[in-house]
């Protein structure tokens, strides 16, 4: 029997998720789409996911990949029928085939996810959903830029990684990872591509980026804070609602 | 006995609010404003609101008045006192003191409103809180630009109001009225300012103007369509979630 493997991109706001994964005491993403799939094709469907955000995280490009034995819809309707039994916070922005052996998360080359700060005097609830409010009134947005810029290369990442991380080797690679500063609106936006992201990196990257921002430390340390592995000497963890996951990135030829 | 008059800005996410005026069987802004300001200042607070924004609409800048006997606060640390008795959603952006007689609606001198679409294939989640989904694959912004123009003027808008509106008269003036697209993530955002607006009269014109982006209508029907005064001319309201109040506009003298 063979099956055909679909590959999704998901978007989704994590406000009132527990996160991505599947759990048994709270509601996650995982699990609505589970359910959206199952009775969109009409049996039962589990997927994989790329990335597991955590609760309170969102997504424009999350990827999540199923394997069906019988595919009763036409590919390119397939977005529109699962969105119509999703929940307004999430919804399907694509599908594609993929090769029986694909696999979502390991197949991963880079991911892109952007890390969102408002910088006003008081807290701005039309910003404070997808942004983590920071009242700081110096807050140098170039010398955020400094900081980010130290990311980037092939390093160990101890020192930005949550204890109870599971991943076998803390070495990743950082592609980019830029600050830029909106002109109306107060925003400040840190974007970063890498090969692999540990348990909290991209919040503890921001945080100690905002560290560099308000002058608790300077850009030219970061060199020293990434070889001294240790946790303590990074900045803090910021809050889930900045982060979004935007892209997840694929070899063409692993599809 | 003297009274302490002082004017906010607020900022609101109307998502969950039956609008900006209080009522009796629905949450309002101005309910949850009057009861944070009523703890804050130990006595019994009534605000007058700048524009009565519609249930699900947003604010940025609305503006709301009261008078106090006992001022038992410096005005520069207001907000921030405020704000920690309003639920996350409503916020205090400035205090300031005015004179006697000010009056927040009547002596408004030009308001600023922001109407805001996603043009994507599928619905986004991330945008759809603050935009309205407009999936149409052939929206054009520079014919929507063209005739967001047409509206600048001093004209009667009969066309553009609401039924059960209680205007003593439709002319309005528009001082500038512009559609911008932003570069990656698909909105398009109506810029209008003027010296009022009637009942849906924002909601009416980012109708028709999506009109004219769709082809349903020529950006040179607009003149036509105003001088009609038929509602049934325009094109459809728009759903209150793109709307925005960014800015109430006063004379300084008036303060």
């Amino acid at each position: 029997m063979t099956l055909t493997n679909v590959l999704l991109t998901v978007a989704y706001d994590g406000t009132n998720y527990a996160g991505w994964q599947r759990q048994d005491n709270a509601v996650a993403v995982q699990q609505r789409l589970e359910e959206a799939l199952t009775e969109t094709l009409n049996q039962p469907i589990k997927v994989a996911g790329a990335s597991r955000t955590d609760a309170g995280v969102h997504a424009l490009g999350q990827r999540a990949a199923f394997a069906v034995e019988h595919m009763p819809i036409p590919i390119e309707k397939l977005p529109q029928v699962i969105n119509s039994h999703l929940p307004e916070g999430i919804a399907v922005q694509a599908a594609q085939l993929v090769s029986e052996d694909f696999n979502p998360r390991f197949d991963t080359r880079a991911k892109t996810y952007c890390y969102q700060m408002h910088n006003t005097i008081y807290r701005n609830p039309l910003l404070s959903r997808y942004s983590a409010y920071a009242p700081y009134p110096m807050l140098d947005a170039e010398r955020m830029s400094q900081a980010a810029a130290h990311f980037v290369g092939t390093h160990d990442f101890a020192a930005f990684c949550a204890t109870g991380s599971s991943a076998k080797t803390t070495e990743r690679t950082i592609f980019f990872c830029e600050v830029e500063r909106g002109e109306k609106d107060s925003l400040i936006k840190m974007t970063v591509n890498g090969d692999g992201f540990l348990y909290n990196m991209v919040r503890i990257i921001a945080g100690t980026v905002l560290y560099a921002g308000i002058g608790k430390l300077s850009p030219q340390d970061i060199p020293d804070i990434i070889a001294s592995k240790d946790r303590s000497k990074a900045g803090k963890t910021m809050p889930p609602e900045g982060l979004t996951l935007v892209e997840v990135m694929y070899d063409e030829e692993k599809y």
